[in-house]
């Protein structure tokens, strides 16, 4: 993936179908209008991206690998282990519906079933296990917590953030996420995460 | 459905289709075999159940029905609410295992419209949430709990174990639980619960 990024009309590319998908959703672009944003034949574009579910993939590639970095800055930081979980979930949530804005709603169905999407999602999810279990075990080194199985507390906090997350996706049924859904999911997270801090901590 | 199940007869077919659809789960057992089973002619089952998606609706509010009085009677146990709040966890998961070998995953995608089944979830729903809600309140007036939004508490732990449940749901997409996504269901609501408790206790 690296070296397809590397290209600049690539990256182009991505950066215009990014904008696209994010303000009308995946399922309402087509690839004529991003070939339009970037000055090129249709045919041209389909010789860097052969479907539109490829750009899709190289879109989400870069959003998660952007995610990713933030979250590294935020284990930089020189705050408690506590406050940098509290700034993970915050910056989750946004980006859970960063994914949302740009259709992942309307491309899961189709996508459901294609391996090389999934294991982007799949390789994700262990990026996302291992920001968390630093932050739990570096809690644990400064005796700020006192979980003794910082892998398995980090598998549990991710898996009711998900949980959470999906609950919320199942109630809304493929259908945008409203500013109401987003703040109670909000209010929930907060407060599980709060409980979720206190039941760790020293 | 209380006029319903007083009925002897009803009550015997409803016993009838919950032994059938739990060893076969629901789409695999026909009305003709729950009709031998309590010695009647399919016409006449037909008669007290129009159709098997209502006799499955019946089967699942008994199912729920019980499940409440177990807990009812966990309420009160002269435990620790923190005990009460294992317990439930524990009750809760085996009846979610239950309701899947019932067929209830089958079921899903075609009484997912259907708004009187939906209702009675969400009935059911509500009534766990009263359940999880009293078993706080407790804690806090004993001083065991500090948490000071019983209800705002219980509705996180109750969208923490749905979460959970529908995390497990997806990844095992339509099939039966097995043995091992079970157990590690288990594992993870163990751990969220301890950590849980220990973040609202005083």
């Amino acid at each position: 993936m690296t070296g397809r990024l590397s290209n600049k009309k690539e990256k182009s590319i991505i950066e215009a179908a990014r904008k696209r998908f994010a303000h009308y959703g995946f399922s309402k672009v087509t690839m004529e209008e991003i070939a339009t944003d970037v000055e090129m034949g249709k045919a041209s574009l389909y010789y860097y991206f052969t479907t539109k579910e490829r750009l899709f993939q190289a879109v989400i590639a870069v959003e998660q690998q952007e995610f990713v970095r933030e979250v590294e800055s935020i284990l930089q930081k020189n705050i408690l282990a506590a406050q940098k979980l509290h700034e993970y979930v915050g910056k989750r949530l946004r980006y859970f519906q960063e994914l949302l804005n740009l259709g992942t709603l309307s491309v899961h169905s189709f996508f459901n079933i294609k391996s090389v999407f999934k294991k982007s999602f799949n390789n994700f999810e262990k990026q996302e296990l291992l920001l968390l279990t630093r932050i739990l075990s570096e809690g644990r080194a400064t005796k700020e917590f006192n979980n003794k199985l910082p892998k398995e507390t980090a598998i549990v906090l991710l898996h009711i953030l998900q949980g959470l997350r999906l609950r919320t996706l199942k109630k809304i049924k493929g259908q945008q996420l409203d500013e109401k859904s987003y703040k109670n999911l909000q209010k929930e997270m907060t407060l599980a995460i709060d409980i979720f801090i206190k039941g760790i901590k020293r």
